[in-house]
């Protein structure tokens, strides 16, 4: 159960209201590197957790911070589309580099949600439950989530680029440090697990013949590999081989020879419609489907 | 640019078609844990790589190699819908058995693909690239780019699970096999790009009034944080700091009062219309926008 | 059976042609407060509908009168596209104002549609019908089509503030009065139903214990509630209850302690590997889809 | 800011788990009529209110609320697809009805979650923001909300409908009550608005030629209006006119003969190139594009 | 503007409802390759005409019978979800095949919609306009509306296949037909167009240095081309060339080498965040975006 | 299997970047008349092949060339956003011209992808394999891949257009060339299949009864058909029928009265829970569900 305080996480304070920034800002939001995205990625972790209770309230506290970010940011684009300072109205219509600045609006700013955050991207693409990795496994949770706070602080990191202002930059640093301290507990909690945490998710059956592909890189391009890079040889991260570059392996066969199915091939090369009709493939799927009603 | 083999980068063979596992199989192909996702994710930051070439050769590699991994998935669901074994034929209308099977197909691969792969996931839900992180800055891909590995190894192996044919458990083995290679090796290129990297992105700008945030936790539940635990304190992961625990921060100030916007807000509490037809802000928009036009 | 007047359902007519505003239009078309919504919505409510008749010739009259709607504004915005006026070529290159409204522009009706209307909103969202409600019940499918008319003409009314010009005033003063009547309809219909029609949908079992929660408002912020709120105290809107304000509940119980899935939990704690490959839950699932394909 | 409590809601209990059902639930969770929709309507809208507080406090609370709904919603996925119970093991492989079930499964939560619930509806559809109504004017938005609350009650219905499980019949009754209460919430704070608040959004202009547009009912079948409807003559919903019924206006004019554009017409009846190539419309949009550089 | 008549296009009638068929028959509805796809890509194509009114009106009849080609399959849909014939009640708990049955439907035709057709494909995917070809040069439109009728007609052969319902066969039949008519009416128009209209779009500019590449097969496989192949040698199918194989060109160039962008490499290899800071690509970028505020 | 070159397969070289074209070549990669689409729809269409080996190679090679499509106009994006030409940076700030273009810009070509081509439409749209037409019968996916090369060319037509760097027009002539190669390669294929190939696909039963509406124009508009169009008269084009006009068809039927559905309807007008309750058609599905998890 959740409850709400009208205290906000952190202040938000916007000294010169930019309809532009107001956009960027939208990505924060709704964008694959945004806090929707990671809110709900914890949330819906958290709600599956099925190992110590120490995990999930970690994986719920950061969901439950992460949606107190979200109000942040929606805090502050509605801050930035505030009336336009009152000294510029007169811009809008005679000052080209002040009109311009209305061409980088999101428009359903002004005509989905008259001045207020939208649950989307900068481009106005709604936000997609797509990008949630569930995973259910405690060890990829957490590299899952640590990658994802990765570029969430990355663009954090250009929104900050991307403003003077000094009420946006508070904000934008406050985040930034939530964002280091996120990616740094999710590393944690992997640490914690041991060093059999990888590779990720562990226990899964392997054997002899296929290990030798564990740790060989296959060289798919034209360039030969840097003999130095630390993916081409010594031990590999997760302790357990040895790195090593090969070629594509050499005829490992050709794919099957598909059987043709009546119908889906085309006309003057073979007698499509006989089969079609009776006792091919997909006259036997037909046949399942209709069987499905029963015999009378 | 990109040349194709007619060899396939591994043997698939299917012993006991089976039409569910086909469908199970599409999740590899399509889903966000599948093949899509990470070769186009590889490709575009390979796209963009700016830095050492190794580094740009590491991801157009993968991004091949996991092209090649797209190849043998729709082969092997080509594969599992192939030719229902003959002597099974009578089991469609008579066997509730194999009947129920039909139920668990994914209707798509008879309806819109004649028994052939879709760029779908296990429930027909088409690959959207939403999913993609292209992140813009090396280590957080490289983060990123582990975890997807992560998600996509918990998958295979649960497919590996749910399957007794001894040529899909092959197959499944060796991709398993080469998410283990995939895994260290992006944790390799980050470990070689030194201690400094973290947090990704590296060279974001800090200052001490936001420094008290970056390595605390803050409980956002009721339940106490373990004492114990690797984020609780002791030096964070990227060694730049101690983890504590604080409480939600008392009275950061409120959402500022945001200014009521004529027409936005209902009848009977204000004299909407007149504000909304002049001067008010939404009219402005309207007349930044009329003024694009230019005046006569 | 559907029929085609080639007379439009109202005149268009533009004065200027505003490429920009033609990109705002596709809101009205493509967006979720636009007509390809409410006409789908309606279509299939109609095709759906199952009591008197009167009900589906009402839901297929006003969706066939939206089709007619998509027409107007499709129209209107390829006249908004059209020749930019002749006089006005050289303020392309020449004129920063000219300049910026390219911006503004969607591109795809440049790139895409060469200067026509496009099934998508202003972002050039394509339409999804995601945000059908099809519903299914009579008394809730108004509703939620009263409450589509209402954003709908929240979204006309912005439009018409961001035009002077005079067509596209009167063809949006037309489609704001056509808003006013349909979302008049739809509440009309719902009256008819009766006083038993709320709450939507009429019918469902309540009994004793569970009707303390109908018209109690469950306060989950730390703001008072204000008591002289309409849905504060005195009778519930459907006269079936009073209603209350009241603590959210107190230890109603937490959640069950799930079992942990052997290979869903991270190392170090626990034997994943062995249960995971005998008789542990997910094995069974994997089982059942083993056993799909029958056994020989 | 948000706070989680470990304490549930309400009590969630299963007794006899079942995948199938499972599966169903997702509906209520990622779907359009589902729960992580209205939370985040609710949510956006709150965060844009820009009037009385207690209306910001009503959205702020109810969002908060349904957010424990998705958690209840949640934790009743898991327990549906905790341990089939031990007794039942053997008949996965070996009783078709039980086998049947597994058919009838959300492969992904095998497959992707590992036993928990999905941000996706019934069919693993991902969450879509695109259905997010924030609306911007309050009188829409409550109208909105009812609506997608009386389709939510339906589902809800449905959902008891297709369980006889005690436990869950408990909390399906209880998110019933729920939607019965919020239904009403929203309906009432409509009424404090007041009979001006309808057609919302008010205070938009109308004018004598387009009243006679606002309460006719435009007949666009071939079935003659029922003259007895409630839609079809007397007082308006919003007693602001008089409902009529009348026919589709003849011969309101035809679309305007767009003029051909060089290039997207097609061969041996135009001189096409030249004009593309030299001032027509679409080299004029080019050449804004191409000016946007700026000359040397 | 459209009329609706309340005769169906053709008789719908169904001999033994099925809700599998139901469920197989929304792809027909809201698939790509289905009914709303086609209708609402000749509607768009048909709003942007500028050419002859001939093609308008064969694009906006196509279209208008295509909308009553939704309703018949909405129809049968929905009496395929009719009642289940009463002496099968008892069935559905005793019959394991009927009881399968139930797992292969459309779970949202019993929880959204009530026994409705959905605007969604057979996998319940919503129908998504991003697979409209508006095109804005008629021969380009027609071949692309003929590949959608083949795709289209495709599906409906297949769906035959799966029926042997008296009244679902009828109607599929009488589909079928049209997509025949329709398929050929398109390529009617092409060849109207006469053979200039082949490459489509004509009018494009083309010269001597890259006509080299306008006939000539590039052979990116390891297999050779068979020389007799229709597309290896002889003249081109627009008549205005000679196709002919040849090898990817060789050292066409490396791509550019890209300058390393401050902030998006990671650390230990640069002195990132100075640049970052000062004068960098992406500082100018957030200038840009600073500036558009204006100054004070 | 897959390998990458180093080389491009075409030059790429820009000379003046331009980061509004830029955005404007995201449609050529991502959007639905993009290179993405057609390298998957030929991949899976190739995965899926199963007649001659001749076809698949054709699909498989076009798709390699596709891929290798995206990797030039990746590089031409990235070097269209390369850094801003020194001289000019002051006019980000200074020349209202230039700070237009950056409201122009993909703004996540900034934040997501610090300069980057990501795999999204010109709107920011990330690509989504709906639009894939895997087909499954040879001549129609050859008749939808020769319309997806022409609604691509007229893309890249129009790109040539707005762009004036001889560098990118002669990328966009090498495309041109291309696509005029595949459009015809497509087309050929066709030919070759033979006069028996269309309509496609070929071999579906028709019958005497349903002929009649096979060559037949159904007009569902007011305007007469001109009898002088190719589709109005003499033989079809697949040589199989005569064309004719004919009026939609008079009293077809009206559609079936639907059975009400308990629950379904609203109040005042039936007895609805009672039928809901028991024996009523929707808790019959719910029956089946429940029974799903078998009796104890």
């Amino acid at each position: 159960m959740f409850h709400h305080s009208s205290e906000l996480a952190y202040t938000v304070r916007v000294d010169k209201p930019n309809p532009v920034f107001a956009r960027l800002l939208q990505q924060a939001i709704g964008g694959p590197e945004g806090e929707i995205r990671v809110m709900m990625q914890y949330l819906f972790q958290g709600f599956g957790a099925r190992g110590p209770k120490k995990y999930r309230d970690l994986l719920m506290s950061t969901a439950t911070e992460e949606l107190g970010h979200i109000e942040l940011l929606a805090t502050a684009v509605a801050m930035n589309l505030e009336g336009l300072p009152g000294e510029k109205a007169e811009d809008l219509v005679t000052n080209p580099l002040v009109a311009a600045r209305m061409g980088g609006m999101e428009p359903r700013h002004f005509l989905s949600s008259a001045m207020t955050a939208m649950p989307s991207d900068a481009n106005g693409v709604p936000f997609n439950a797509a990008c949630i990795d569930v995973g259910g496994n405690l060890a990829s949770n957490l590299m899952a989530n640590a990658g994802a706070e990765a570029v969430g602080r990355s663009l954090a990191a250009r929104l900050l680029e991307a403003t003077d202002d000094p009420g946006m930059k508070d904000l934008l640093r406050y985040l930034i440090a939530r964002d280091t301290m996120h990616q740094n507990q999710w590393l944690a909690a992997l640490e914690e697990l041991g060093p059999d945490a990888l590779p990720a998710p562990n226990g899964v059956a392997d054997d002899e013949d296929h290990n030798q592909w564990s740790y060989a890189f296959i060289n798919h391009t034209d360039s030969p590999v840097d003999p130095s890079a630390r993916w081409a040889s010594g031990p590999s991260i997760d302790g357990k081989g040895e790195f090593s570059v090969v070629d594509p392996a050499p005829a490992l066969g050709q794919p099957a020879e598909l059987m043709p199915i009546p119908g889906s091939f085309a006309p003057g090369t073979e007698a499509a419609r006989d089969e079609y009709e009776e006792g091919g493939v997909m006259s036997k799927v037909g046949d399942a489907v209709k069987s499905a009603v029963g015999s009378d």
